[in-house]
């Protein structure tokens, strides 16, 4: 397969520049439940800004219990893609996952796909190049597959797990054909947007007769806290993810399949994968009253409206001197908290973008937002829930859609999703 | 104006976070030549990865010789936007660069547009607010005129720069209308793209109604290498501006303008910026030899053809074994040495972009080239001869095009351009 690697320190990036294999500091794993990672500040400029992981850190792929780009802290940049697949023999699926899985597991560790400059003059250089001197920059690829995976085409039918379909149609969606759907998807994370670019560049080259690239979204900014960070804004202004999932047991309780139905999904999840438009125009000429009413939430501090701190507990039944509700009932935190939904919970893990300008002339802002849950129906109940009475809907559009089952991480030797074919 | 911020702990970024105005450490001025900025690592967690700049550096706009990001090392991300002026009385124009002087003086400073959260309740925030918690990250953004600032609405034809002129038709055009002109723009870079999006995006709404966006490109790695700066890859995977402008001699014999035909552009220069679409299918499957050919120079270190270190200083005679010179006479380092065209020398500070897929459903590659020179004929004369025979135009296309008077950085208490008004 062209996707092996040497272990040559000549085709390690920066091998060059003094850092070499050695250097590279591949992690040692973590605690059972845990995030295991590593890394080396061999070169003492490695350091990243408040809530980046070093750029020198690399992930490990094979051996873990889940894929990276799920519980390990968020990075500042993403690129997601969707895919559909132009086979339908389950050998051409089984062969694309097994060179996506060998390539990203060089890519995770700061390599290229062999030389980046090959020694025979008529050799076309099987990686591009443009990541050859950058650092691994905590680089988390996350494969998912779609519904269609499980449709006529593979014979996989009967290993569909028991709650994966289609999204059904939600009272929120302006959905364009063109970014919605796909039987495969892509999550590359990291803390260098050239490292995430090329690992999608590289391997939607891979696909070539067997995949096309459906739709994809640059996300330029953290919008989603995870454990141990700061709670970054959306292009809203306003904090997202506070309340996010943080803690081992609620991975377990919330994302983490159980592999009850499908044994080959065990310590997988789903994947929801959202691109919402921002009105921008409209928000940005809102009061600051309604805005934070919309979300609950104060702008500056980002507490709910029934408190001064951003984690203090949201009290839903607090009224104010007014007699009116402090948190109001339509707004963004009221209904999508877990307190009002059964006790529903999604791991949200979100960047923002923009497409350049919009039709108004302006700079135009939107939200790529990614969830992960042990059970697509959470994200159906809660958006149907927000897209029937969400203040947050006059300002908002979802115009791509995506839902995938994400499997395990690979042990050594095997790749992403090999289970589901044995 | 709405433009002015207070000088309150409340308005300042992550001021909550307990960095406060006084950590911010806006800089103290550099040597006459030199570049000048400071930075403060109170909270410990500010550093950047090899090249970048703290993200607590915050270079100062007022006062400086010259505009922040030419000189500035550069950061890397970059936003770049191109306006329309919609209005016709020089008065507006003056306003409009006043406010957008006033407002670019505090988002270097790392400062919101007033508070992020007004105490009244009617109040539309004056900022969006995304970049509320964030470090200056070593924000510049920097202001350029275009033609149009001369021509009939202005009454400003008699201070047009004698060698200031639209770009005319070169050979490698294959130009967008969209995408080319504008009668001003503005180049925001930043360690944090956040930061960058937030500068443009306020920027664009201060000039409702004077301005509209024409063109922008987002850029999101460094493509070009600065004093002090290892050499980037562009996403052909070849190391760019190893020969670039670094010295301060070179800046001021080829990059500022001294001012002798208009004296408001004295420590201005010239700034040409250009999108280049890539066709990456067809270089992506060329062969390694092929692709050294192009540029001139070795894939994995970047030396000349004629050499074996990426800054050997390459010998145009030289030939090898099979008596051809060792640098092709139409590689791209060899058409746009100075050694070939009398001296002409121009600074580089280009960006890699993406635009999602292209028409082959592949992940779409380019550069936002953007180039600062005392004489935007330097540029056509490089670009005339280039553009017939270099051999990289078999792999690109010029879609966009711009060229702008970036006028010198403003003192205390003016703004930049004021010098043409008077």
């Amino acid at each position: 397969m062209s996707t092996t690697s040497h272990d040559d320190g000549r085709f390690s990036r920066r091998a060059f520049l003094g850092a070499g294999i050695g250097g590279l500091a591949v992690g040692a794993l973590g605690g059972a439940g845990g995030v295991a990672w590593a890394h080396a500040d061999a070169d003492g400029a490695s350091a990243l800004p408040s809530d980046g992981v070093p750029s020198t850190t690399a992930y490990p792929f094979y051996g873990q219990a889940h894929q990276g780009g799920i519980e390990t802290p968020q990075q500042r940049h993403a690129i997601f893609a969707a895919y559909d697949l132009t086979v339908s023999d389950p050998r051409s699926l089984q062969v694309l996952l097994a060179r996506w899985s060998a390539a990203i597991a060089q890519f995770q560790r700061g390599r290229s796909l062999g030389a980046v400059e090959p020694t025979r003059d008529s050799a076309v250089p099987t990686d591009t190049g443009e990541a050859a001197d950058l650092e691994p920059a905590g680089l988390t690829v996350t494969i998912g597959l779609g519904p269609g995976v499980f449709d006529d085409r593979f014979g996989l039918a009967d290993r569909k797990p028991a709650k994966f379909a289609k999204l059904p149609a939600l009272p929120s969606d302006q959905l364009d054909p063109r970014l919605t759907g796909g039987d495969l998807s892509l999550q590359a994370c990291a803390e260098d947007p050239q490292v995430a670019y090329h690992a999608i560049r590289n391997l939607s080259r891979m696909a070539q007769g067997t995949a096309t690239v459906r739709w994809t979204v640059m996300g330029f900014g953290r919008a989603s806290a995870g454990k141990g960070q700061t709670t970054p804004r959306n292009l809203m202004g306003f904090k997202d993810g506070t309340r996010n999932i943080k803690e081992d047991a609620d991975f377990d309780a919330f994302v983490w399949h159980d592999g009850a139905d499908q044994a080959w999904m065990k310590g997988g999840t789903y994947q929801v994968a959202r691109k919402i438009q921002m009105h921008i125009e409209n928000w940005d000429s809102d009061f600051i009253a309604d805005q934070q009413s919309v979300f609950g939430r104060s702008k500056q501090e980002g507490a709910p409206l029934s408190g001064t701190h951003e984690f203090d507990v949201p009290d839903f039944a607090k009224k104010g001197s007014d007699g009116e509700l402090a948190i109001p009932a339509t707004s963004h935190v009221a209904l999508a908290a877990h307190e009002n939904n059964g006790g529903l919970r999604i791991l949200r893990r979100s960047y923002n973008f923009t497409d350049g300008m919009n039709e108004n002339g302006q700079i135009n802002a939107g939200l790529l937002f990614v969830a992960y849950m042990n059970d697509p129906a959470a994200f159906v109940t809660l958006q149907t829930k927000l897209g029937r009475v969400d203040q947050l809907n006059e300002y908002i559009a979802h115009v791509g859609s995506g839902v995938f089952a994400v499997p395990p991480a690979p042990a050594s030797g095997s790749y992403v999703g090999e289970a589901l074919f044995r």
